[in-house]
């Protein structure tokens, strides 16, 4: 299959093409010299569907949230999540059904803090579980075979470090085998379904 | 109880207003002359909140989706729902978090989309889940008692008319049973659940 990734430079996006390796994946990223994007810009995602041409996967590890106490949060703050994580990924969706080979797929990543809150999360667990919402009614709409999954995985184990004290006693999953979840997407035959590791 | 209700001048505004007619009663709209508001808008939902002063009760039953086919969707069109329904109902619980007295709610509206895609409706999908994961991810970290949950309830009756045809086989409910749910939320103990009238 030819797989466009988007976020490839990151933890996540590293080890899902570690597992994609035997297929032709078109690696792209913010900071990325072939294949670059800004998931917040239609332009920026035209311009790299348009380069990829016709797909037969599009995969996204992309996105950011607002982390903050809810006490001290605003509009502006959580509408971060709301352009970034949410939209880019809807935006990759909803632009690159119309690259797709018929059969192919797209996979978006949510989290587990869509079904379990934590601290300072109040924006995560709306964002994430709003592309498991778009994923659902997507799946219903999607044409010529086509599907669209969520993967929510839980906390990194590599990402212990950084965020480790937001996700007290939660049990981290190594990068590696969140991926699998996203093979498991883009090989597989369901649709409209959040695959969660945790 | 001394409640500001939102959305008060829609079908289920209004019975939301008879089912809680033996409150204090502040019924705002975008076009109320006593209570205007803008949910879109940071400075009008402050104006709103200093005019009404210290409350016990804060409801909603505002907000506008983009109602349209996958296919054709844009990112423009999407962001309509993040903007109104979502953004705007968050930024009245973010803002009016620091009006309520001790104790004091916060009821958002969702609907049965969230969990039950109907054709076009991916972005009702998306908003409506974000809005339950807002509130599970809220309710933890709201202090002095105060509670956050959200209704989601089936198309309504009343709606039939106007919105039928995209609800095949829903069994609609009275907005009037529907109001009853925030009863339940503004009177009752419970936070950071989606209360479903389906």
């Amino acid at each position: 299959m030819k797989i466009l990734l988007v976020g490839a430079s990151g933890t996540l996006g590293g080890a899902i093409a570690q597992t994609l390796s035997q297929h032709e994946l078109l690696l792209a990223s913010r900071s990325s010299a072939q294949y670059p994007v800004d998931i917040t810009d239609d332009a920026s995602v035209e311009a790299l569907l348009r380069k990829t041409g016709k797909l037969d996967a599009i995969v996204s590890a992309a996105g950011v949230l607002h982390f903050g106490p809810l006490s001290e949060m605003t509009a502006a703050q959580f509408s971060v999540g709301l352009n970034d994580k949410l939209l880019g990924q809807v935006r990759l969706a909803l632009l690159g059904q119309h690259y797709l080979n018929d059969g192919g797929s797209i996979t978006l990543t949510t989290g587990i803090v869509s079904a379990e809150p934590i601290r300072g999360g109040a924006n995560a667990s709306a964002v994430n579980r709003a592309l498991e919402g778009f994923v659902a009614g997507a799946a219903c709409e999607l044409p010529r075979g086509l599907r669209i999954n969520a993967v929510s995985p839980n906390v990194l184990t590599e990402s212990m470090q950084a965020y480790g004290a937001f996700f007290p006693g939660f049990e981290p999953v190594p990068a590696a085998r969140a991926a699998l979840a996203y093979q498991r997407s883009v090989e597989g035959v369901q649709t409209g379904r959040t695959f969660t590791v945790w």
